[in-house]
């Protein structure tokens, strides 16, 4: 597997993470880097992990896409889904003809776009369960979980999927091959579009100050119900007791602090199209009302716009 | 008139002002005071009034109601509309055979529970239009406005509300005698529902910021539309064009920051229940659906809980 080249889009928390990861089982992996260019050109991402501490070199640091120097096997997207960072322009250059593009990202309806624009890549679409932060230049911090579900985009399992897989497993990194990696996002979505949007505008909360209200329990409900229902529209099978299964655990875990109110807290915006703008549409083209996402929706724009404004 | 008695409850901004106005026309005005009970007793309340300062001494200031020497023909309720004031209680003792009970307050259905209690008085249900505050213990500041609108409740205008009116309009307080109070109350909310909330909600914003998106916009109107269903079907008339005639005067006028949001900024209570609450129990007992109140609702209930937990 020497030989295995992956260019990394953004460094953040997750894809210095991972990327890592795929470093540590051997892959030649590359990172393009924004802001903390110099610094991890010099010394590299020191990854604090609760499996061991270590420093991930990438094979080439870069700052802009044409100085790589190699088309990659895999691209893997880490970026934030938000509207001005368009995807397709920024890998664009070094997609060739056998590159998978591999998205680890939040929300739904997220692959379209780069499928389109793509028509002859293959997409590997994926999602991350853990818990991890940068906490400055170069330096990241994982702190909690760390799983990762990926699966071919539409749908079922490409060798290479499978190959990518094995490489995370390589690297003790639990990743589970999905079969419809599509319905799984719908099913993260069932608990990120009430508790990501309502920790935000319901004045900073955690979890369980959430549930503590009837009427905030109540929307909380109401938001899933309208996942729910979409998805079923969208031919998307759910557990039928997901809703009841999200609130009871959510009741149970410790009180839990979003990525998104973290993300508000520290003045970065916010993914508020990839968790319910998208949803949103879906719903307008299916003609079918969302009264209780829409309402989030445009609260949430508002409080990201303020946040943001004077960043 | 010289000896027309009135009791006002709660000497906030709204009170000090039309009381001290209600004196200045030669009632013998009393004032139940809380915390500012000695400045009132000393000094009485300073009331800076585009329309030239004053001071307004009131007959009696007492602090507690049975300290109040005589039965009032009017008792004028002007506190907020809070779950934690009971104002039954509070007046129960000095409402006599002959004494009007009048609230000059926010909201919908405040009324109901007044009526019932005291089903023998005649309630006088009045909504302020005036832009004051109270700046410190004794001071109050008139900067805008100040019209008023009375009416006997459910409807008509009794002998008293006339009395009342003239009274004001002595004063130079501008007031007009309305046949029907709770059509005015419903035509009020119509702003009131959208603004107030999401003024508070959205990241502490003027009018103009609101509307300036056209998600948050769309909220707006939703909410409208829900107030209107409401109404109409509580045989509330409302102008046919009273949504887009909102929207269209809010969008000319200058960026106004509401009153809640003005009371969430000082950290005090805000009346959730006289302006979102109790249309909400309205749709629940006649089983409609208004998912936007709702949600409105349930975010403002998490946003004022925490705003004022450590006062």
């Amino acid at each position: 597997m020497k030989n295995i080249k992956i260019l990394i889009v953004g460094t953040g928390a997750i894809g210095s993470y991972y990327g890592g990861r795929l470093s540590q089982a051997g892959a030649e992996v590359s990172a393009l880097c924004r802001s903390d260019y110099n610094i991890v050109k010099e010394k590299g991402i020191t990854i604090e992990s609760i499996y061991g501490n270590f420093i991930f070199k990438p094979h080439e640091v870069i700052n802009k896409i044409s100085d790589y120097s190699e088309i990659p096997d895999f691209i893997i997207v880490s970026t934030k889904v938000l509207p001005q960072i368009n995807i397709v322009d920024i890998i664009n250059e070094k997609v060739g003809e056998n590159t998978s593009i591999v998205l680890i990202q939040n929300g739904i309806d997220i692959e379209k776009n780069i499928a389109k624009s793509f028509p002859n890549n293959e997409l590997i679409s994926g999602l991350a369960f853990i818990c991890v932060s940068r906490t400055e230049p170069g330096k990241v911090i994982h702190q909690d979980y760390g799983k990762l579900s990926i699966g071919t985009y539409p749908q079922g399992i490409s060798k290479k999927t499978k190959l990518l897989q094995e490489l995370f497993e390589k690297a003790n990194v639990k990743c589970l091959a999905d079969e419809n990696i599509v319905n799984s996002r719908w099913q993260k979505l069932v608990w990120n579009a009430p508790f990501n949007p309502i920790s935000v505008i319901g004045g900073k909360l955690n979890t369980a100050e959430i549930l503590r209200e009837n009427t905030s329990f109540n929307l909380v409900k109401n938001v899933m119900k309208e996942i729910v229902l979409l998805a079923s529209n969208c031919n998307i099978t759910l557990p039928s007791d997901i809703i009841n299964q999200n609130l009871e655990n959510t009741l149970k875990m410790t009180p839990y602090k979003t990525s998104m109110l973290l993300d508000y807290e520290n003045k970065r915006p916010l993914e508020v199209e990839a968790i319910l703008g998208n949803a949103l549409k879906i719903a307008g083209d299916l003609n079918l009302r969302v009264p209780y996402i829409e309402s989030l929706h445009a609260l949430l724009l508002l409080l990201d716009k303020k946040n943001t404004e004077n960043h």
